[in-house]
C-alpha cells in the first residue's frame, strides 16, 4: 500500500468533519444576500489548501465572487496539472421539500445530505485531500499542481473569462482536470467527452398600473399572464422544437459514428422513468432520448409566476407576469448569439396592451468537446479501469461546466473531467446528497491519477 | 329637512368610527385561516343591526361562512324589502403594493383606504345607518325591511343556494335591494340592468418526483410549466376568443337595441387607458370595449406559478406548475355547464410525461338581467335623479353579484342594485378605498328609497 493510501485511511474522520463544516456555509452564488457566505466559503477553501501543504494560496478578486488559487511546483520536467472545482452552490428552495435543512448536513444510510454535497463541495475536496496525503506521506507530488477553485459556477461564471484571460501566466499548465463531474454508476466509471453549453434570459411583462378586478376589467385590459403564455408558446412547440429564428443555424449535424458511440452507452428507459417517477420521456422527435439530452439543444422555462398563488379563488386581473428561461446549447452554438436570438424573438412579438421587458442574464457557457483518445482522457480511463475493474464508458453530459471551453480558448489546454458524483444525487434539487463511498474513492483516484500523469513529461 | 336627515348629520363621527372598526376585521373569506375573522365580522354586523333597532337579529349557519339576518316588519300593507350586502372581503395580497396596511384603515384626502372599504363594508353599512336614523328619528320605517348579509360573496357564495332555498319563508319579500353596487361617477348616477356570472377552475400539473437539473434532464423529462403553457394556450387565442368546445353555445346574440343601449353610455377610451396606465385596450374582435366588458364572456388566468421565482438564474427543471382560471359568463351561459366544458377540455388534451389535475372551484354565479323599467329600478332611478340632479344611465357590470340570480330563482324577486361605490376604488386590488362623500350619501339615499318604495303596496 502506498504511504498516501494509509494516510487517507487514517484521516477519514477528520476529512468528513471538514466536509460537514464546508457544507454548513450557505454559499449560494445566485443570491446577493449570500455574497458574504460565498466569500466565507472561499476563505474556508484557502485555509484548507494551506493546511494541506499547498503553497502560494490566495483569494483573488474577480469583480464578482472570488477565485481561490494555490500551487505546488517542485516537480521539474513533470507536467503541470490545473485542478478545478467550485465552492458555490445552487439555491436551496423549495425548502419544504428537504428532509433535513439544506445547510445542516445530515448523514443517513451512508450518504451526506446537503445543498452542494455532490455539486461540488464533496467532489472538489477529493484532489485537496489527495495532495495533502501525498505531501504528508511522501513529502512531494509526482507532478506540478495548480488549484483553481471558483465561486460563481452556478451562475455561469460571468467574471471568469476576463479573469482567466488576465491570469494566463499564473494558470499556465499542460492539462486541466475538473473535479466537477460524475461517474456512470457505483460500479461503472465514465470519461466525459462532451458537455452542453447554456445561456439564460428573463421575461417580465407589465400591464395596468395595479392589479384589477377580473370582472370589472376583464375583456378590456390585457392580462400579462396571457401575453406571457403567448410569448412562451411562440418560442417552443409542444414537442420541444425551438421556434426562435436562427436558433439551430450553427447546430452540428450528428455523424453516423457519433450516433453509434452514443447508442453504445446502455440506456434502460423503463428504469430511468421509474427512478424519476414519470410515465413517458418526451422531447424533440427524430432523436433518441440520450441524443436529445446530450447533443440536442433545449429551451426550458425554469420558473414562471404572476397573479394570485394562494388558496382558493381570487378574481384578479394581475398586472405582472414573469418567466425565467435557460437554453442548453450544443456544438457549435454560441451563447452570445443564441441569447440575442431569444431577445430579438421576444421583442419582435406583438403584445398589445402590455409592456414586455426581456433581458439577457449573465449565465453563459459554450458547449465543449474533448476527444475520447486525448492523452489526459486515456490516463484517466486507465486509472478508472484499474479502480472499478471495468473500462469506462465515453459519455457526454447534458449540463454545462463553462470552465472547460474557457480553459481551451484561454489557456490552450483540454480539461479532463474527473469527479465522483452520480446522476441520482439530486444536484440543483431538494435532498441533494453525496455518497460517503465516493468521498473515500475520490482522493484515492486523484493520487493514482497524479501518479500516472507524471509519466508524461512537461512540453 | 326630515328628522332622519338631522339624525344622520349629527351621528356622522360615530358612523365613521364604526366603519373603521368594521374594516379592522380581516374577514377574508378565501383564506381558511381567516374563518374566525369572518365569524367575528358576522358578530360585528349582528351587534350593529341590534343597536340600530333592528329586530330578530341572528347569525345563521350555512355550512360555510355564516349569514346575518335581521328584520323590522311593522308596516302592514306596505311592501317588504330584502336588503343585501356582504361582510367578507377579497384577500389583500400583494401586501407590498399597499400604501398603508390593508386592515388598518387610513383616511387620506377624503377617502378611507382599506381592504373591503368599498367592496362591500362601506356600502353595506348605508342601509343599516338609514334604518337606524328612521327608527331613532321617526320611530318607524315606511316599509317592512329584512336584512340579509352574507360572508362568502368573494368566494362565490357556495353555500347560499341551499341556504336561501331552505329559508324561503324567512326571506320572502316583494323586492330585493343590493348594497353591493356602484354609481357611474361622483356626479352621475346609474341603475344596473345586467351582471356577468362567473365560474372557476384550477389546473395542477405534476412531472418528475422532484425538481431536476435542467442540463442533466433537459430534453428527456417533461417540464410541467411547458405542459401548462400548452394547456392554457389551447383554451384561449391571443385575441381573447375562447377555444373551449361548447363555451359559446348558449351565449345570447346581442340585439341591435341592446347594442344601441350600451353605446348610449359614454365611454372615453383615452381617459380610461390613462387611468389604468395601459397603451391599448384589448379583447375579442368584433365588439366594442364596453360590449366586451359587459356582455361578452372571458377566460382569465388569475394566477400562475411553477419553478424558480427568486433573483438570478436557477437551472432547474421544475416538477410542478399551477394555474388559477376564472371565466366571466353572460346570458344564457350556465356556470355548471361551462365549468364542465373547461374541465373536459383540459382532460382531453394530450400531455405526455406529466400528470394533469383539473378541478372545478366552488366559485359559481349565473349571469343576471333586470329590465331597466322594472318597478324597483324606476323607483331607484327617481331617487337617484333627485339626489344627483340628472337621470341615471342604465348600465351593466362586468363583475358578478351571485345573489341576484339566486333571489330571482329562489324567492321570485328581482334585485335592485343600490350602492355607492365607484369603479376607480380598487376593489380586489391594492389600495382599495371608499369615498367619505359616498359614505355620507348612501344612508340619505336609502332613507329616500325606502320612503318612495312605501308607495307601492305589498302584493
Amino acid at each position: 500500500m502506498p504511504a498516501w493510501e494509509a494516510y487517507l485511511a487514517a484521516n477519514r474522520p477528520k476529512f468528513l468533519d471538514g466536509l460537514l463544516e464546508f457544507l454548513r456555509i450557505p454559499s449560494v452564488s445566485a443570491l446577493p444576500d449570500r455574497a458574504d457566505d460565498v466569500q466565507r466559503a472561499a476563505r474556508w477553501v484557502a485555509d484548507r489548501l494551506q493546511s494541506a501543504g499547498v503553497e502560494g494560496v490566495r483569494i483573488l478578486p474577480t469583480g464578482g465572487h472570488p477565485v481561490v488559487y494555490g500551487e505546488w511546483l517542485h516537480a521539474p520536467d513533470k507536467p503541470t496539472i490545473l485542478i478545478y472545482g467550485h465552492f458555490d452552490t445552487q439555491p436551496a428552495d423549495p425548502l419544504e421539500l428537504w428532509t433535513s435543512p439544506p445547510f445542516e448536513p445530515a448523514i443517513r444510510d451512508g450518504r451526506v445530505y446537503a445543498r452542494g454535497a455532490s455539486d461540488d463541495k464533496g467532489n472538489m475536496l477529493a484532489p485537496i485531500l489527495a495532495v495533502e496525503a501525498m505531501l504528508q506521506a511522501d513529502g512531494a507530488l509526482p507532478v506540478n499542481v495548480k488549484f483553481f477553485f471558483e465561486g460563481q459556477e452556478e451562475i455561469g461564471s460571468p467574471q471568469l473569462p476576463a479573469f482567466v484571460a488576465a491570469h494566463r501566466e499564473l494558470l499556465a499548465c499542460d492539462l486541466a482536470v475538473s473535479a466537477d463531474s460524475v461517474q456512470w454508476a457505483e460500479d461503472q466509471p465514465a470519461i466525459l467527452v462532451g458537455l452542453r453549453g447554456t445561456c439564460a434570459i428573463q421575461i417580465d411583462v407589465y400591464g395596468a398600473r395595479t392589479d384589477l378586478h377580473s370582472g370589472l376589467y376583464g375583456g378590456l385590459v390585457a392580462n400579462p399572464i396571457h401575453a406571457l403564455i403567448s410569448l412562451l408558446a411562440s418560442m417552443r412547440d409542444t414537442e420541444g422544437r425551438i421556434l426562435v429564428e436562427g436558433f439551430y443555424d450553427r447546430v452540428v449535424t450528428l455523424s453516423a459514428e457519433e450516433r453509434a458511440a452514443i447508442a453504445a452507452v446502455p440506456f434502460d428507459e423503463a428504469a430511468y422513468r421509474d427512478q424519476l417517477g414519470v410515465s413517458a420521456l418526451v422531447g424533440e422527435p427524430g432523436y433518441t432520448p440520450r441524443e436529445r439530452n446530450w447533443v440536442r439543444p433545449t429551451l426550458e422555462v425554469n420558473g414562471i409566476w404572476g397573479g394570485f398563488q394562494g388558496e382558493g379563488v381570487k378574481t384578479v386581473l394581475p398586472n405582472e407576469a414573469h418567466a425565467k428561461i435557460t437554453c442548453r446549447l450544443v456544438p457549435n452554438q454560441e451563447p452570445e448569439q443564441i441569447v440575442q436570438a431569444l431577445v430579438s424573438h421576444v421583442e419582435r412579438q406583438d403584445t398589445p396592451g402590455v409592456r414586455v421587458e426581456v433581458r439577457a442574464m449573465p449565465t453563459r457557457a459554450a458547449p465543449y468537446v474533448i476527444p475520447a483518445d486525448h492523452w489526459g482522457n486515456r490516463v484517466a480511463a486507465d486509472v478508472l479501469a484499474e479502480m472499478y475493474g471495468t473500462r469506462p464508458y465515453a459519455i457526454r453530459m447534458g449540463g454545462a461546466v463553462p470552465i472547460c471551453e474557457l480553459f481551451l480558448t484561454s489557456l490552450g489546454v483540454h480539461t479532463v473531467s474527473f469527479g465522483f458524483g452520480l446522476e441520482d444525487e439530486q444536484f440543483h434539487a431538494p435532498d441533494e446528497f453525496f455518497r460517503l463511498s465516493s468521498f473515500e474513492r475520490g482522493p484515492v483516484a486523484y493520487c493514482r491519477l497524479l501518479t500516472r500523469l507524471s509519466k508524461r513529461p512537461s512540453k
